[in-house]
């Protein structure tokens, strides 16, 4: 079979991580390599909507070197988007768009670092493609702090949010025992809407009972008052304090988020909590039934980007399906995602790559399963521990300026000239 | 001079740094080093309250290398306290009581770590101590990370502090930055009740116009609902997106907290922001007013112990002052704080130590002045940055498991046989 020839766009989706950009140096370095298949190597600004405004840019102009320090950079330096495009059964003008730009610039593989969403779009746009008989390769590059992707064994992005996330609790749970004869109780939210991973992964900081959190919500586990409660006022028995880190995604049993409405628990019990977060109903709820105060932490989308202690293993992973996703595209596999198989534990922890079909994992989700989650619903298992740990072994190399502070990559971004001649409003 | 031997005591209070525990390292191994001077070094349980309940541990039982290790570890290890003392006019209980404690154990050295009314409770003492001819020393060393001790050119845990949200609010800029198609605004929310020095640090972070924080709020500067509408606006305009770095101290014209009451902006104007912090009030003020989305992100405590991405110039300073402290107590200095003076800047940066009066310190209070604030009172000078770079400047060595997470210092806190026979209730 003759090697498919053509330009290759590589594009970011959904929230930023600390690696996403790791994935993207893969597969940007990768393809730069391989000049004879690839044709030209453009990044699409903002995802796939960079794609349908033909708003592209040529990665092969770059300073390689800034391109090298994407390794060491958080968030989606391409620029990343949240555009979910139509079923294509619905509409297929998005796609045929995306068809029009490839075509008029003789992009033949088309590289999507994202979640389930970007992986269904990758799919669908392979699919039309076939149809209309035009040759291309899609290859998707699995991108979540949420880790809820399945037939991977984990997601870049995971281990180094998890890293960062147990430590700030363990840090911020040190302040809580040092002024437990002033604040007695602290929840700190973490993000993952759906799977409750990252959270559960703070309890890898605890080692040893006294240590936080204490008490790990996750939305697997269906959150009721009276056990909350009572779990809160044990632990102030045990320990003098209590320190609960919290799903953003903790739901109530009639499957409320206790952020968004407060739950079960809205204006009229706790105040006007259903305003916030999560964390600040848990405070309301702490306060007002425990009668003790209590601190909220958030830090929001710091912790999805927080490269100064981004995981080793996690950077080293990320780059690899992204370098692994040019090399299997040049064999011609396509409609494909690289996935992460685990090939050891413990201290022979090792991954090698898989391959899974897009549609696969568009349908897919992961949750936090029951082997993982302790008997008494707020705690996680050794079986979890075992799992987790290797993820956020060693720590990411960055640059540090004279002023103290990290030196992140910014592109560029040198424009390809439009070809389509048309405005494509999205 | 007959040199004044007997016991010494440590102790911690106020807020927790990344670094207080270098402090206290300083005090307790050049202590234990000079066991002709020191019969003893002892450590008060949560700062004064320990020594007024007589809950004190043997510094010099515990492992040497958990000593050590306190260098590299955050949060206050022996306990802090925000017992404030009444005034000795009004009611010298808790003085007496004090040196009640510190005769039965022949404590003749008490070295307080903390920050204006630890140095008030220092001096008092000591003044106590004069009048009823109990020949002891106490010596201050300067802690906080609101660096709003005055006499000192910076305290020990502004620069990790500063070093930690600078980097987060560049990390997080870059979110808000990849994802502009999606979320617009982000206000992060900063320590510092009344001063802005943390809050004006991160400003370092922006190196270039698009960087983040494109607006910084100041408790320095009165915030106006006008202008601040008009500065997002602008901002925009100008990147697309806006980023607003908040000091939760930050006040409106009739001195209110714009957190805690929503300043001028109750219930009324913008729903129930009032319940939260600065940041939630900034956030429907946008939403509002501006009409775009907007997150928020508050660190809370995790951010004053942030030892993962601490100051490694300010572990040192820290260490410093306390070995300093203990130095100047040997050679007969009482009453005094120890503070830090710039030698050089730039490359050349370097601190020598000098002594200021108990006293000074405790009515002091330093802001941010005029010169280091930008004209349009959102931004900083380069006066202040170079003030404040050489403060964050190294990372801070810390130990890391074999789970990716880091080792902090767990003293095994060897109680200390109760003399005075009495329950002191506070």
């Amino acid at each position: 079979m003759a090697r498919l020839k053509g330009k290759a766009v590589v594009a970011q989706s959904g929230g930023p991580t600390a690696v996403i950009n790791a994935s993207a140096c893969g597969v940007i370095q990768t393809a730069l390599k391989n000049s004879g298949v690839f044709t030209g190597v453009y990044g699409a600004l903002n995802g796939i909507v960079g794609v349908l405004t033909e708003e592209m840019f040529d990665l092969g102009k770059e300073d390689p070197r800034e391109i090298d320090r994407l390794k060491r950079s958080p968030s989606a330096a391409l620029g990343s988007c949240r555009h979910k495009l139509k079923s294509l059964d619905k509409d297929r003008t998005d796609y045929e768009r995306i068809l029009e730009v490839f075509q008029a610039h003789d992009i033949r593989y088309f590289f999507y670092i994202g979640g389930n969403d970007s992986m269904d779009t990758a799919a669908k746009l392979g699919r039309l493609a076939r149809e209309v008989d035009y040759e291309m390769i899609a290859v998707g590059v699995p991108k979540t702090i949420d880790n809820d992707l399945a037939y991977t064994d984990h997601c870049p992005g995971f281990g180094s949010v998890a890293k960062f996330n147990a430590t700030s609790v363990m840090e911020a749970g040190r302040d809580t025992e040092a002024l437990y004869t002033h604040d007695t109780c602290t929840v700190q939210e973490i993000m993952g809407r759906n799977a409750g991973w990252i959270t559960a992964a703070t309890g890898l900081a605890r080692r040893v009972p006294e240590d936080a959190p204490h008490i790990i919500l996750l939305p697997e586990v269906t959150f009721t008052l009276e056990k909350f409660v009572a779990d809160v006022r044990q632990c102030l028995k045990d320990f003098k304090r209590c320190f609960v880190a919290a799903g953003e995604g903790v739901k109530t049993a009639d499957g409320k988020y206790l952020g968004e409405a407060g739950g079960s628990f809205g204006k009229d019990s706790f105040g006007h909590a259903q305003l916030g977060g999560a964390a600040d109903t848990i405070r309301a709820i702490i306060e007002k039934e425990v009668g003790v105060k209590c601190r909220v932490n958030r830090a929001g989308t710091a912790q999805r980007n927080a490269m100064h202690f981004a995981s080793r293993t996690d950077v080293q992973e990320a780059y690899l399906v992204g370098a692994k996703a040019v090399e299997a595209a040049m064999k011609g596999v396509n409609g494909m995602m690289v996935t992460l198989e685990r090939t050891g534990s413990g201290d022979k922890y090792g991954v090698s790559t898989g391959l899974v079909e897009l549609e696969k994992v568009a349908n897919g989700e992961k949750f936090v399963p029951k082997e993982f989650i302790g008997a008494d619903g707020i705690s996680v298992t050794d079986a979890f521990r075992a799992y987790a740990a290797p993820l956020l072994r060693g720590e990411a190399e960055i640059e540090i300026g004279p002023d103290g502070l990290p030196i992140y990559a910014r592109l560029a971004k040198h424009r390809v000239a439009r070809k389509t001649g048309k405005e494509y409003r999205i």
